[in-house]
């Protein structure tokens, strides 16, 4: 309980130092949600490496992309995606109705502009556990309402 | 087990990022390292109200040292700290013998000059949790031999 706040607050830290605008750096806010996308793509890249090591190949995309709404999202989250969508066409829409990184944050509207930014580092994370997987994609993350939050992954096909 | 990993990657990810030269920014190695340890300030002050949250009040300093190596060191490195000294005059050195984020390293000799960086964030850990139970101090690092370090916490009196 205690220790998944450890990941919680380091989160929160990492959004908030990449964020801030640094006087010693030129970079604009584009490129700090660049970074953060970053440093998410290779933590993600490497944590399915771990958590898949001991289980069979996926036999398709459709099967990948189940390993990411229960097995990784709950190994990161403590909890599943709560709804996947696809158009069978490459496009995926994970949904999930309490995101963790915005259920501290409250939920009034005034808030709602801040939620990308908590968003950035997941997709990152999501697009490197794919690519480490073999699929090559491009997230986006979408907030209607907090703390609901939706990933939609286009997948890149050769 | 792969949680663990998660919270390591993540930590590795923010130390390559933090200290990979970025030619829009004018910061040297100081400040990249001054950057970890903030972000390991913040995590650790805000670590430790949670963990600590449904305990008493520590009864002197001793005993708040003794909660770092056994509670906080077990929530965040999943073993306790080893050895703790003091000099009884505000200087403790705590001793752990297979450190976690030194631990995926080769333990050649070659790797030492590397070990600093991988600590930087574990002493702004150390000093924002015991800032947040009261303690203002100071936090340096020291590797002897690979995976093994002490941390020397060097309390400010007023």
């Amino acid at each position: 309980m205690a220790d998944d706040a450890l990941f919680d607050f380091l989160h929160m830290e990492i959004v908030s130092h990449a964020t801030k605008s640094d006087p010693s750096c030129l970079q604009d806010g584009d490129e700090a949600m660049s970074k953060l996308e970053q440093i998410g793509y290779s933590t993600g890249y490497r944590f399915i490496e771990r958590l898949t090591k001991d289980l069979s190949r996926f036999k398709d995309e459709l099967e990948v992309m189940k390993a990411i709404c229960k097995d990784f999202w709950s190994a990161v989250f403590k909890k599943q995606v709560d709804n996947l969508r696809t158009n069978h066409q490459g496009v995926y829409v994970l949904q999930d109705n309490k995101f963790r990184f915005l259920a501290s944050i409250s939920n009034s509207r005034q808030y709602l502009e801040l939620a990308p930014k908590y968003l950035v580092f997941t997709c990152g994370l999501l697009r490197g556990a794919l690519a480490s997987l073999g699929l090559t994609c491009i997230v986006t993350a979408e907030v209607t309402t907090m703390p609901a939050c939706k990933f939609q992954v286009h997948l890149q096909r050769a």
